[in-house]
């Protein structure tokens, strides 16, 4: 048995683990169902009221004329980078060099679709203004993801990506949001998700993010955009008979969840200032502008994983399920505050946090 | 109101509707989800033991080595012959002029793997073994639907499967099943799923079929085979973080109805037998070789949609919801067995196509 299972193992024996809405159980879909006839009809290959109705919705919040409902963010993100590309007649786009494009998808977009990517900025920082005036003017497309997930969640300021989105449409670069976590960030830019919208050509959201849905995304921008997009997802094999329980389960809990990312966004500030009060322990960012933020720890995977096991058992409080190797003396995971936090008592919030510090203390001076 | 939605609306008016297993609504998910406990855990971006389990299982009925779960058979098949034609750096396959790949996927497979396609055979037959011999050498895979879905669901007789087989094998030819039928021709063959795909490198099989899961689709074949096809799934958007709601009913359909496809194909043949003693009336294939066939009529759409209508409305039997018009003469739609036939009453069939031989008979009369 692995060090690593060892600490998932102590994580699923918490009682109060802090991030995320619940376990990823068919209790999650199986509550969505429940509130529903069972004569309710399943979409017909992207056709009938269920996706219709679903697609019309989120187009509506999203501020576009029109919206397509996807199995995965995955495949809208390079279908729009594709449909901008054929438009331009340029097989170039831009992004983040830890876009999930990037690192996450085996390559799609080049052996699918042969696009080149500009990776723009560095992996420590988000875009800025500057490189986007550097970059190369004949891409068809920049994406921008907010917030860059990779590196904890960071944004741009507001007033940035207007500039960057005012420039982009000086030079007839298509401007596509990576929106897997778009209302994560609204409460920090106190902006409606459509105001957002408004200076991208193309939107992806995501439903199980945040949202807490089983699976699925919506992209939306125009009519003739969408339409296109709907070859493509055929191409893809994405445009299946039945995508309802994707649809119905992410029109739930987007209902059920979609005031409740302010409060999200507040008890992310809150467990990251615990975290920072940490001897050595700090997030990023210092304070998060999403529910979101890494938490990244000054020694190695090995020897913080026994300590975050015995505060687990001792606490009943459940800090991760994972550790990721930095380097061979530092190590970090990723927090993303849901429903659960606020079940937490603040008791035994504080009794962990006042251990770890103790631990983390002991451990670096142990290690001088 | 167009003359189309008049026949469907007649059609789901009817008590006795004769294909299918019964209404694609959400009861149809809720009823498996119903028998599991709220506790069992998403499957995680293919893995867990939702999805391993049920892969394993697939591979082991298909004699194949290993199995991946899809979300649609266009992905899966695609990313199959891109896998052969890669190994023999070939980006050329043949298959026939009416597959699937051809006529329903926008050209996925031209668009996004670049392959080109041979057609052989011609529209209006199955690919036979000397279309096999004279097809040239130098294409990567051949792949072979079982049964032809779009003239009625035909068959090559399995010594000649046998035949192709082994001229493939000679000339270093990979074989795909298109089996999105596959377990509904097996009582016509009188073998395991395992036997003729033994035949095959590479197989397909769907669950929303005969089988009536929700959606998706197995494709199975050699370890190294599978392993490359997690990564293509990965690329084309289809390695969703849960694809439990397809796997959990694909798995408990396919246990309710794995026993039934003889049945189904004894009653495909009967139903053909009412159709084809109707004056003017043809099914193709004449003797079914499955749960499918397609029904032909020398009228025009037009006229014989009131027919229908009538018929449905005097003896509550469902013949079909729809026409598709083969030329301004004639049309004709699909008839796929499934559960539902079993329970209709006999006198209300028989009632059914005595009053659809007087109709065609009167038609036909007066159009002379």
């Amino acid at each position: 048995m692995t060090p690593t299972n060892l600490l998932l193992e102590a994580f699923n024996c918490t009682t109060y683990p802090l991030g995320g809405h619940g376990k990823r159980n068919i209790h999650v879909l199986k509550q969505v169902l429940g509130q529903l006839d069972d004569s309710l009809e399943s979409d017909n290959y992207g056709t009938g009221p269920v996706i219709e109705d679903f697609q019309q919705k989120i187009a509506n919040i999203l501020g576009k004329e029109s919206a397509v409902f996807f199995p995965s963010g995955t495949m809208a993100q390079q279908i729009a980078l594709r449909i901008w590309c054929d438009q331009k007649g340029v097989k170039k786009v831009a992004y983040h060099p830890l876009s999930h494009l990037e690192i996450h998808e085996e390559d799609g977009l080049k052996e699918l679709h042969g696009i080149e990517p500009i990776l723009l900025a560095d992996k420590s920082r988000v875009i800025h203004l500057e490189d986007v005036l550097n970059m190369p003017e004949d891409v068809a497309c920049l994406l921008l993801e907010l917030p860059q997930r990779e590196i904890g969640g960071q944004l741009p300021e507001y007033d940035e990506l207007v500039a960057i989105s005012t420039y982009c449409r000086e030079k007839g670069i298509k401007l596509q949001l990576d929106g897997a976590r778009l209302f994560e960030v609204l409460p920090y830019y106190q902006k409606t998700a459509a105001e957002i919208c408004e200076l991208f050509d193309s939107v992806y959201v995501s439903f199980y993010k945040g949202i807490g849905g089983i699976a699925g995304a919506i992209l939306a921008g125009d009519e003739a955009f969408t339409k296109e997009s709907k070859v493509w997802k055929r191409r893809h094999g994405g445009d299946l008979i039945s995508l309802y329980p994707y649809i119905l389960s992410a029109d739930y809990y987007f209902d059920q969840r979609m005031n409740h990312f302010a409060k999200y966004y507040e008890e992310a500030k809150e467990l990251a200032g615990l975290y920072n009060q940490c001897h050595g322990v700090t997030t990023r960012p210092v304070v998060p502008v999403s529910n979101m933020f890494h938490v990244h720890y000054p020694l190695p995977k090995a020897q913080l994983e026994p300590i975050l096991v015995s505060i687990y058992e001792e606490t009943g409080i459940g800090l991760t399920h994972y550790l990721r190797e930095v380097d061979e003396t530092s190590c970090y995971y990723e927090v993303s505050i849901g429903d659960r936090y606020a079940g937490v008592p603040k008791a035994q919030l504080k009794q962990a946090f006042d251990l770890l510090n103790a631990k983390m203390k002991e451990a670096q001076l142990a290690g001088k």
